[in-house]
């Protein structure tokens, strides 16, 4: 309820008799959108005990407002805002506008940092994502069940409840990242954060300063590019190959220039999904081991290997603290399940751990619990072992029908696993038109392509096959090919 | 399980039985703590095909390893690292350490900005908190039967998973909002973050730069504090008085200066809980619309009022698009619940949407539908209504107690709502010796104190007795009056 006894203001000197000023005073809250239509009005007992009045008043200024039309008298619930009125817009009654339509005087950062748009409307269409899992494959009765025990742990009322934090998980979460990932580290070398993002902009806060060099591939994860340009940084690329980084390339520009941070992706690298050889893993290690710049490394996609047969990561080698291993359980349980993790010394997770409470405190109890209890009983290892095999199956049809249907118009490699394939069309085939085409016939195109302005050599999209059923990924080539032959 | 195909390397040419070396290899790895007491091994026959060799150059490895007693042999089940191997750090068996042990090289921002402590150990004493809410006070039935229909809806596969986003949640939540707080605004104006403290980290990371004027209260949100000094804020403090925040002062500083961004806490000033009156904020409307700063109205506590009597927010006045408008749902459903929001110009909140995603991609879809059914339902009114009630008593127990036993040693002002009271001791009884007295005897104060360094002059503590049950708060103030009676 609005606070009456504040706005009504009542001059017992007018000559406007008092039923009269509050029934104006109220018109005055409808139209200026204080009072919305269906809302409900206090009792006249109860306003006129705010407004120190009789009730017969009250009731005479409620009985004006439903003569007019302005509000309804319902049976027994009392009075509301009539919700037949049309809408309004302080603009149409008033001349008063919303302070919130200006633009507002105070000067702000308008950078336009990131240049990609994420929505078309494409409701009835077959949607190609960036490479997120299939959620429907989420044992739900299990996560409803330790959901529920989360939340009874977290909100029951007991001393206990004040030493609630991520311990719990961590201790979880490092026994699994211990037998899988080979990394040599101590509690204390863990962070937890709300997804891998936030880890990225964790440490790439602390790190870069404006005009810090930056070193990223070409291409690179487009989202970590925004931000390293955000945070002012010079940004310098190396290129990719089939072996990953062209540490050749890095090595020169190590020898020549003051190198701050490097960020790469090692692991089914973003977005081409190359996975860094052996040879050139080791360069890179020993290239930290000489220059110690910080890295970071982005290892997002480690738990999705088709055979299994994944390189260690970078950080489980040799590289002095200097290494910043990140990684995400949201590819693997979906979008609402938005854990990251960051393996670091102790002394960085220390500004690390102080900057998070700045940006939102801390992380959600509930949703860390859930996934421990998940770890703890097996049941996220099972789940990362099922939905391999089914991406798995969905990566061979998706390059049968690649090879069937568009082989004369594109490139592509098969990935070694993970949630999406790297899909090169010949420069004849202008690739941002043809998505385009198959935007009206059926299918978009929602992932990351790289195909317009500086991009538009790459000519190439991410084909997120994991989250789509076979039919789905059956009717998508098809659309594309359909596509082609027509535009071509 | 572990990559073994890269991990074991096998020399043909050594003098070496192979079975030899793949035994040592092992053990390596068991006590470079990369294969951990109780890690199941690979069974022979899949580690034979991983190797390329014959099943019994297998089987010999695991028996030498047996009979060395590094793994154990389980009937049906295979082989288990040896569960009691002592705890293996490398440090015992090798020279080698963990890089993650070492300071690393590279450089980063080791500003110290937070300078207070959250964690002192306390499992079995009373605690006194900032001002949180009795979370065992929540309907944990609605909550868990509207997370089990949110998380089926987020996960389900359709199409319109992927149109999910924050529009639902916003439509409640701003129907909300409009019925209690007068704000004029458009869907357009809203955006959700993860808690108010995520606003308020948008907004001052957008407008303020290195060197910029930013005023805060004297004494004003710690946390707040931190961030702006962080950011290389000049800050400019102006007292508060029990009117709320010395707008003459603010005048003066205004004529001044050019300052970039206030930020004010009219309702429940934290800490002090003070709110700010009329004329104060007619004058900081005014002061606003003259001098145009940024502003940040902190508005976290607008929802707890023991008698509905509130002023309405500086955003619902004139204010030219000047005010950003926080506000949280965490102080009404606890801190599971990390829902805030940010009302502002629609300019400012496209560039505030784009830098969240930098952050951390989006918010908890899950988290959001489950509280926009509690709006839509009617459970969040009546879960603030009924809350509302209990706070209301258990200050005024507080009080009571207040009077009764400490009214020699104090000086309060009983707040008007909210979920915390500003407890100040007189300048002889020193704060800063009593909390600690008190830890020793069964209190702690886990609160913001501000009684130490610069903040002794305040001498007082922000007694949280919202989540204390009756006895709890009697308890503590027998406490506290017991090591005061000891101490002076």
């Amino acid at each position: 309820m609005l606070p009456y006894k504040n706005l009504i203001i009542i001059d017992k000197n007018s000559e406007v008799p008092i039923y009269k000023q509050i029934s104006l005073q109220f018109i005055d809250l409808i139209q200026e959108g204080k009072l919305l239509p269906g809302s409900k009005l206090p009792s006249t007992r109860s306003l006129a005990l705010d407004l120190h009045l009789h009730r017969k008043t009250i009731m005479a200024v409620y009985e004006t407002l439903v003569s007019e039309d302005w509000i309804d008298s319902q049976p027994r619930k009392g009075y509301i805002v009539s919700p037949n009125l049309p809408v309004v817009r302080p603009r149409s009654y008033h001349k008063k506008i919303s302070p919130f339509s200006t633009k507002g005087k105070f000067d702000f950062d308008r950078r336009e940092i990131i240049h990609f748009t994420f929505n078309t409307d494409s409701k009835n269409n077959i949607i190609i994502d960036d490479g997120f899992p299939d959620t429907s494959l989420l044992p739900f009765t299990t996560i409803n069940k330790e959901f529920r025990k989360s939340l009874d742990k977290v909100i029951t009322k007991d001393n206990s409840k004040y030493v609630l934090d991520s311990a719990g998980f961590k201790n979880s979460l490092q026994t699994f990242l211990n037998q899988t990932r080979g990394i040599d580290f101590s509690f204390e070398n863990l962070f937890i954060t709300r997804g891998g993002q936030m880890a990225i902009y964790l440490a790439a806060s602390l790190i870069i300063k404006p005009g810090d060099k930056v070193v990223v591939t070409d291409p690179s994860y487009f989202i970590a590019d925004a931000l390293f340009e955000k945070l002012g940084a010079d940004i310098i690329r190396v290129p990719v190959d089939d072996q990953g980084m062209r540490t050749d390339i890095l090595e020169d520009i190590l020898k020549k220039q003051n190198i701050k941070l490097i960020y790469v992706i090692p692991h089914h690298h973003h977005p081409t999904t190359v996975t860094m050889s052996v040879e050139r893993r080791n360069h890179l290690l020993e290239l930290i081991n000489i220059y110690n710049p910080a890295v970071i490394e982005d290892d997002y996609d480690y738990d999705f290997q088709f055979k299994y047969d994944p390189y260690l990561p970078l950080a489980s080698g040799d590289h002095n603290g200097n290494i910043i291993y990140i990684g995400s359980l949201t590819k693997v349980l979906g979008t609402p399940f938005r854990l990251g993790y960051m393996i670091a010394t102790e002394e960085f997770l220390a500004a690390v751990s102080k900057l998070r409470i700045l940006i939102d405190l801390k992380g959600d109890l509930i949703i860390e619990q859930t996934v421990a209890a998940m770890i703890n009983s097996g049941d996220l290892a099972r789940h990362i072992q099922k939905t391999n095999k089914i991406y798995s199956q969905r990566c061979d049809l998706l390059c049968n029908l690649l090879n069937e249907e568009l082989n004369d118009y594109i490139n592509y490699s098969k990935p070694s696993g993970g949630l999406a394939l790297w899909l090169t069309f010949k420069p004849k085939y202008e690739l941002s038109k043809i998505i385009k085409h198959t935007h009206e016939n059926g299918l978009s195109v929602k992932s990351n392509f790289y195909c317009t302005g500086k991009n538009a050599h790459y000519n190439s999209f991410r084909f997120g096959f994991a989250s789509m059923e076979e039919k789905k990924i059956r009717d998508a080539v098809h659309i594309l090919k359909n596509s082609v032959k027509k535009m071509y």
